[in-house]
């Protein structure tokens, strides 16, 4: 049903637009004209006149008398709800509203907007915009837009989704200036009907779209984006480029920058869903154009061969494959002895392959690299000397039968490089002109198999959920908190709550010592602050000593303590869960310590999520390399870690009724990991 | 004398071609041909011709009977150094050795390239290579080379000086795909006479060329890189990519990835110099562009005015700003109050100033903004809609006066595009064709102008170094190296140095307790590690017992104590320097504590340094927020670690005989800084 109003908004055989005008210039005569060269049946609708541009021209949607599949408006906001009653009517398909004056511009057009919503939903016409600058479809010739610079893009396979139909043009024009085209652009404005999982649902199965490339400010229903992205990257690649690294919220209307950043988050969120994320408009367009041309099978880690015509080029591209995190292994010793026969002593050859200029050898080496077992794909770097190597010839005539997918950096004056780039791409082999654009893109080509290798594991879940328990009635106490961590599968120290001082006595006798003596409240969330953790109690005296301490501090609910065994040293982590606004039950890791707070040192993953995804977030950290034993200490337990993780995930599905919970710290071990402290708050 | 040998290595007029051959196609040939274009006279060197392309042929150097500015070596290696002999006995200005076989070959080469450096030594010839692939400088369609693609480059106002030819012809080829050119593309190769450092001093002061962009690999003299960069800087805008973010040495030949990583020191020197230093080769061109059009004022916070006709590239354009610290200052509120006069409600019009399209209301808007005292430069993107805004008109008619420099992103169709970005830059507008291009570029002006005004302060040291005595003989225990340190400005706790019991019973009877009780051995650099520090020594039976753990060492020097009062609470730092290979007398500031450790949190300056060169150490550090007090806690005093950072760097200054110099940690408390622990290695 989605599926079908989707085609009827982007693949219309009739178009009907409101407002229409025989004025040339006017937005309701521009929409005319420019859908005209797509071939669908036009129907201007303006009682006013009777042709406009050589179609009839109708008084009313209704006195067209057919189910058009897709309405432009071309007028008011305040007469867009009547009209796009009516279209509902008619049996349109889909519509499109424009211009501006809803949501976006105060109380009054958010009045219309919540009309429109409510016509979708009664009607079930689909709806694109308001607020939108429409759409262009060029390998079909058609544009729903009021805007000529839709009208002059470049057919190609990449589909532009963007909030703002302005970024649609924007990223279109990047891909046209380096020869690659689109196969939609799309703005989708105030998005209140069909938004962004809609149209990549639709474009997954769209046959002129070979790559989805996403620009995302703020999103509404995260979770949706999500899953549609999930679905879509099983049939071709998903790129996302998004704003927010940055306190940018009093322009962008939306966000704060806290703890959770909300780029963090978002980023997390839609590379977890299975999109490569980018930094920059250029990458994007940049990474859509290779992956609109290669694509390797899932891999969690591809290895990629490295050749180059100029050493310098080579080591620019070996540190920034690096520093993204691309694998350039060490060739085969059979490899390498074989490239060693070919070129003069001194050259580099492991990988990088240093090929000095491009001599006669060049294909053979290209051969070799494409020959070894643990390369998946192959960077090239050449500066264009025709006479030294002419790429076509190489791939054509040379090694016309290469197994291992070849992006090929090069550089030359300009008009041979848009006849070398166009060539090479038509033969399947992704051009860029410089050594780092062609690494970056290798890295998305990279990054898109290493997630869907990734999201092959995501319904294996590692380790079966335990049944969990119901919540027990009241404000959740650290002893509670630590009791439903317990029956999650996680370690917590041995504790005792105690009701009173012959309790915290008794219980002092039975744990092993020393024990950290705490105030039990849970009304009291910073326990510390108030003078309500003692470390290292070891006998009585301290014990009494401590719980002075505590009685000291006004209660706020019934006094109890809770005395636990201390743990040995480890290296501490914060390992948390929120429900997000936008993206729902949310797992977040950070290294514990005052500097990694600092540093924000913190990664983030949608619930639920696999062994895969946790090893990754421990990965992630910055000072991940903690984990591994530092300075002679010794590694820590990560697939406890990992289960510590997974547990915390899984209690937030289990239990929709928490809303936050904060182990704070988690102390990882070689033995294991510990939950120190526990605070749970109910929704 | 330098000036006037690179002036005829540069801006010949005579040109002798050794191994000049009249076989098309060959190097002695191509050199001769590629030589002809620039004018100068040239004099082809081959006893077996009498012509060569026309020009008379001469059996050897010597017949030509005149001392030719420059001579073109395509001989081979073992050749050469007997003719690099007779090329200075005829008077030559300088040699260009294009082939390899030196140096960079093996032990064989090497021999030759020795030879080669005595012969400049000697006769005073200027050489450059050898290992070069030569230089083109297009503007005098002058190209000293083998390689015809030298032939190809446009001219224009950079200059690109690469350790490789490679890289010189691949960088100057992103220029020209862009429609801008270079005055100079030159490969230093092997660069056994002539170094960066004399190319950068001949061209501060080339009329052709408008901003040196520099691609550096490893350096040998960094320090004359560094003096000369300092020196080019006044005059024109230096940039510099190199290479070294990763372990590449194996590839590189060079460096080592350690806490003190090369990439950080020699990006920290370079900037430190006054050279923007760039991520990439698109941004090292993009940089350029920008510079050689617009150039800001010395100026330590430049604020951009972004004014955008799309919100979506302003948003990406924003972000990428904060990014990169550039400073998007609130415009004032009569600057806001007259945008707002201009644009409907809703805009976002306090900084960036959002357009909505580009209406007729944007010429205006960019007045307000130009004529805004916070405001250095002006940051633009319209999408290229020629009936919305003509970018032309914008500049020549309706804004003709602005006062301040004006980067323009845009996009559109690519041949609109290279007519409008080329008709921009003629107006001394800077054109970029995507949104973060544009705004990386803008990054690119800013930091030359901060980096310019931080050059300003550089010889007002902001405190008189003190006399400083001399070291005393011997091996430097923690005693002697924290009188020095006491000596030279910096705080240290006060402690008595103890050579028996009853020595460090009396000192404890003396200091404020607790003390610190530390084994003094100069010969035990980790003494935590051996159990040599007992800290919270209060009294004589906790001191027996501190001495006892020490007297259990084994001794390596005299046996030793050292008592010492206890700091109150801080934050930790290390606070070093060293004598680099490469850079010389460098200083090393971190974050103290593991984390930061195991994020390398340090930052770098080559000594001496200023206060202001100190200060913004204190603000790299990823961690620097913890100074100013973190959760609570109080702030540290910034000025007393600015002096401690000058006292360091004057230490090493003051004492050639310092190999090394780590105080960790250096303890930042709101009162002042204290160096806790000191260690000193002599050269």
């Amino acid at each position: 049903m989605t599926k079908n109003a989707l085609d009827r908004l982007f693949r219309p055989q009739s178009i009907a637009v409101v407002g229409a005008s025989a004025t040339p210039g006017k937005a309701g005569y521009m929409a005319v004209q420019l859908a005209q060269p797509s071939g669908a049946r036009i129907y201007p609708v303006n009682p006013n006149e009777t042709t406009i541009l050589g179609h009839t021209a109708y008084p009313t949607l209704t006195a067209i008398g057919t189910a058009v599949d897709l309405v432009l408006f071309a007028v008011p906001a305040p007469a867009c709800p009547a009209l796009l009653r009516e279209a509902a009517a008619i049996g349109a398909g889909a519509a499109i509203i424009m211009g501006g004056g809803f949501g976006e511009s105060g109380a009054e057009g958010q009045t219309i907007q919540d009309e429109l919503i409510a016509i979708c939903a009664e009607t079930g016409i689909r709806l694109l915009g308001p607020n939108t600058g429409g759409y262009a479809a060029p390998p079909r010739q058609l544009v729903a837009s009021f805007s000529i610079s839709f009208s002059k893009l470049k057919p190609g396979p990449i589909a532009v989704v963007s909030q703002s139909g302005g970024m649609s043009l924007i990223l279109s024009c990047i891909a046209e200036n380096d020869d690659f085209g689109v196969s939609l652009a799309v703005g989708l404005g105030n998005a209140i009907n069909i938004d962004a999982a809609d149209v990549i649902d639709y474009l997954a199965t769209d046959p002129d779209t070979r790559v989805i490339a996403l620009y995302l400010e703020g999103l509404r229903d995260g979770r949706r984006v999500v899953e549609a992205i999930r679905r879509a990257c099983v049939h071709k690649p998903v790129l996302a480029l998004t704003i927010g690294r940055n306190e940018i919220c009093a322009f962008a209307k939306s966000h704060t920058g806290n703890l959770v950043g909300s780029y963090g988050l978002k980023t997390a969120a839609l590379r977890q869903a299975g999109a490569v994320i980018v930094d920059n408009s250029n990458d994007l367009i940049d990474a859509a154009m290779a992956l609109s041309l290669l694509r390797l099978p899932p891999n969690p880690n591809p290895g990629v061969g490295l050749l180059v015509g100029q050493a310098g080029a080579g080591l620019l591209m070996l540190d920034q494959l690096k520093s993204l995190g691309v694998s350039v292994p060490r060739l085969s010793d059979d490899g390498i002895a074989r490239i060693a026969r070919e070129l003069p002593p001194m050259h580099y050859i492991s990988n990088p392959v240093d090929a000095g200029r491009p001599t006669p050898a060049f294909p053979k080496l290209l051969e070799i690299i494409d020959a070894e077992p643990g390369i998946d794909a192959v960077l090239i770097f050449v500066l264009d000397e025709p006479t030294a190597l002419d790429p076509i010839a190489l791939f054509t005539e040379s090694c016309p039968n290469l197994r291992k997918p070849v992006i090929y950096g090069t550089a030359g004056e300009a008009g041979d490089m848009r006849n070398v780039c166009s060539q090479l791409a038509r033969l399947g082999v992704a051009p860029f002109r410089s050594p780092e654009r062609a690494a970056r893109a290798m890295r998305a080509v990279v990054e898109d198999a290493k997630n869907r290798h990734r999201l092959t594991e995501h319904h294996a879940r590692s380790r079966k959920p335990p049944a969990l328990p119901a919540l027990p009635p009241g404000a959740l106490d650290e002893a509670t908190a630590k009791d439903l961590l317990r029956q999650a599968g996680l370690s917590v120290p041995n504790f005792i709550a105690c009701r009173d001082r012959s309790q915290a006595r008794a219980a002092l006798a039975r744990l092993a010592k020393p024990v950290a003596v705490k105030v039990l409240d849970a009304a009291i969330l910073h326990k510390t602050e108030v003078g309500g953790v003692h470390l290292n109690v070891r006998d009585e005296a301290q014990l009494e000593a401590a719980l002075d301490r505590i009685d000291a501090i006004a209660p706020r609910g019934p006094r109890a303590y809770l005395l636990e065994e201390m743990a040995t040293a480890g290296v501490d982590l914060i390992l948390g869960a929120v429900r997000d606004p936008v993206f729902g039950p949310t797992v977040l890791l950070g290294m514990g310590g005052v500097t990694a707070e600092a540093l924000k040192d913190v990664t983030l993953r949608l619930a639920p999520l696999t062994g895969a995804d946790a090893r990754e977030m421990l990965g992630e950290m910055k000072a991940s390399v903690l984990l591994d034993g530092w300075r002679g200490s010794p590694a820590v337990a990560r697939d406890a870690l990992v289960d510590a993780i997974l547990a915390v995930a899984e209690l937030l599905d289990a239990h929709p009724e928490i809303a936050e919970l904060d182990i704070n710290p988690l102390r990882a071990m070689p033995q294991g990991a510990l939950a120190l402290d526990a605070l749970m708050v109910r929704c």
